[in-house]
């Protein structure tokens, strides 16, 4: 092992090789998944500054016969990016790794490191006059090298697709520390089996994703905000209908959020004003994007709210009337999290359900956990356009969170999965499965599909070096 | 092998198995590909009705040795679906699974078969009150499980992507003769690699695709064409970013077409009246797709116009007034390929360039060219909004193009598939590799990416007898 240090140290210089062995250096941002469900520790943490170093680096290890787990911002929800606690995993940290490489205005590309801060990316690309619409709660610590590696979601996946949709090409280093050179601009290219999109989601257990091309669009001429209130979830799915065919690709959010969701925000911080939650049982918000003018993307959500409100499907709404308004029913729909905290811990989900059968999933599962345990509460809200819900499970009122936590996380989770799997769902949608998921996967994923995973695992990795027990175990 | 033809009987019927035993079967639709550059010889062609018959001719192909060349419309380019000339290859046609299996308004969504012709699948979603956009040449007769084992490209790629981009989830049978039920309505689902787009684009050498979800999009309000002579490439990919900005999402068309390519159709179809052609380098198609009304598109394309005359991107410009003055423009797009082979053999290219290098590219090239061939005639024209060109290469002015074709095509292959390389485009954008292009991309294809390749074939198909010896050999 230390023999391992010093060839590494060799690579990437001594600074850059952190151990346990210096007792004044504090690992646990590195050690510590985001959540802090987990304490791993390192045999060391290495910082390389580029794409050769990341190499050399993949292939010590792999000589040492010594795993590693790849990280970014370290943001995952699923202790996915962590060592486990044997101590012998080399955390290879990619945020030294933020050059952007370069901005290609008239492909609509840019090229970035691993390493850069996903806000510094919106930021750089906004300054270049483009958007780069990949956005989320994380965005100004996660990096998106580790954003690729997860296939983040996010608020704009209704119109823009995922992480993996919006990247055009990959520099990646494999288990065997070669360096695959997929950097492209291209939009079409036929010429041989898609090795990106097998890296991107693949959560650092095939490659280590070191730099991307990824989309960039014009940036909109405005962009506004609509807030309705919906009489049931069956109205909010048929005003998904109407929003895509009168917005068209304007449509850039579309959040649902439950009565019981946004009252915890009402109770936890009453300083938000939360509107027109109290007399409606879901409220939906829409982002109208528009490449002409505010006064048209107004025009247009006035018609689409009119023809909501004739056909019964919008109750009450409001468009915000300037960019502070906006920003402030944002914040309500990102407080949901918060609020949810403060009300004490409770069990999550990140599911997905084609978005025609939300409606009677939830009518179903509610009632089903209702009848297992009664005065449970459902705080259930999400990226409605993208059939994600954040279906999350709450103490009932008056119990104790943690022996809640204890003592039904995983009935609660088998009640749920066991919903998802009848509707044809995922029970992983935008997290991913990293260790949290990894033993569920064999219960709710096809037996071939989970066959071909390993296939193709033992394939390129055959050592099993590059963040084992990860996705699959 | 008599004891294979009767297994293959037994499970799918003495009717559909057709073997050259009956000297009546005339076997020349699924042993000559389509640009009639080879004609192969089967041992026998199967037609399965469903997927569980599919597993088991597979099943029974695997037991018995002998490959397999899946087949749908048998329309690609680059020889990938017919049997080589040995005898010993099943040809495995998905036509008679031609069933659409639902359509999911609400989750804009439709589940088919494999063998659903394309033009049938965007009627049969028209009919529905939606937009499937996959949109190609041979729409007719390909099938979709071609277009998502070759992953498609087309006319509205700008907008809506190539096929992989198109689909959520897949049936698909191993090589193992196993079923995947990967079919899925989700937009996000991260529990694993992406099996889906690795299958995608395989060319039927992974798996066989059985069936497929699709998306679907609302149809548009409105549809318009305008057809733009432009000063230069240069202006052309200007034209391209101000379309971009003025119509957003709306762009779903940006054709460009070259002086010369426009002569043959002026030339050989002269009842087809083609506007601007004579006085200016280029000319552009555009397509504006609204979700509003004709107005509208009508006003954004002016708008749009105008401010690329300012700009002196464009030199003069019509746009369509009603439908059959829009499709008389798109027919002479189409007409190109027709015009040129009125013309005689030439060598065709489907190369993509990022867009910003397109102008370099073409100026370098066409240079190149005619030092090294003096009078060559470049017939340049292509999806220009997704940096995807047909760069085909005609024989001088009264040359033979039989003998130029015979005596110059390797060496003008060379020649542009060499300077595609300095200017890191593809040589195979749409039409993928099949055995055509197989033996260029050990030259043109990152090594390391071309063992990851082989890896994942032997993975998966360890016997190799899904489709040998296309696109790897």
């Amino acid at each position: 092992m230390n023999e391992l240090i010093t060839t590494l140290r060799s690579i990437v210089g001594h600074a850059q090789v952190l151990t346990h062995d210096d007792p004044a250096t504090d690992l646990s941002a590195w050690e510590q998944d985001w959540r802090k469900r987990l304490r791993g520790r390192a045999l060391a943490v290495v910082r390389p500054g580029h794409t050769a170093e990341v190499a050399a680096v993949v292939k010590a290890c792999a000589a040492a016969g010594v795993s590693i787990v790849p990280q970014g911002g370290n943001t995952g929800l699923v202790v996915g990016s962590v060592p486990d606690d044997s101590g012998t995993q080399v955390v290879l940290s990619l945020t030294r790794m933020n050059a952007v490489r370069a901005i290609d205005g008239d492909n609509l590309t840019m090229t970035v490191e691993a390493g850069c801060v996903l806000q510094v990316l919106q930021e750089t690309a906004e300054k270049a006059g483009y958007l780069f619409p990949l956005s989320l709660a994380a965005e100004g610590s996660c990096t998106i090298g580790g954003n690729l590696a997860t296939n983040a979601g996010g608020t704009q996946v209704v119109r823009y697709g995922n992480a993996r949709e919006l990247c055009l090409g990959l520099e990646v280093v494999t288990a065997q520390g070669e360096v695959w050179n997929g950097l492209s601009g291209l939009r079409k290219d036929n010429t041989g089996y898609d090795l990106r999109d097998l890296f991107v989601g693949s959560e650092g257990t095939l490659g280590v994703i070191t730099a991307a091309t990824m989309k960039l669009y014009p940036l909109p001429a405005a962009q506004l905000t609509a807030w309705a209130a919906v009489p049931s979830l069956e109205a909010a799915v048929q005003l998904l209908g109407l929003a895509h065919r009168h917005l068209g690709a304007g449509l850039t959010g579309f959040e649902v959020m439950g009565r019981f969701a946004l009252s915890l925000v009402a109770k936890h911080f009453p300083q938000q004003r939360v509107p027109l939650w109290a007399d409606h049982p879901y409220c939906v918000l829409l982002e109208n994007s528009d490449s002409e003018s505010e006064d048209h993307a107004r025009g247009q959500f006035e018609r689409l709210l009119e023809t909501a409100f004739e056909n019964g499907v919008v109750s009450d709404a409001v468009v915000a009337e300037n960019l502070s308004q906006a920003h402030a029913l944002w914040h309500i729909r990102e407080s949901i999290p918060l609020a949810q905290a403060e009300e004490g811990l409770n069990i999550k989900h990140d599911i997905s359900i084609p978005v025609s059968k939300i409606p009677a999933f939830c009518a179903e599962t509610d009632a089903l956990l209702q009848r297992e345990i009664p005065g449970v509460r459902l705080v259930n809200f999400g990226h409605l356009g993208d059939g994600n819900l954040h279906y999350n499970v709450q103490a009932p009122e008056g119990g104790d969170p943690a022996t809640f936590l204890r003592e039904q996380e995983e009935r609660v989770n088998h009640l749920v999965f066991d919903q998802v799997a009848r509707f044809e769902g995922s029970i992983s949608a935008e997290h991913g499965v990293g260790s949290l998921k990894v033993d569920k996967l064999p219960d709710y994923k096809d037996p071939v599909a989970l066959a071909l995973m390993r296939s193709i695992k033992q394939a390129l990795d055959p050592q099993n070096i590059l963040n084992p027990g990860r996705v699959l175990r």
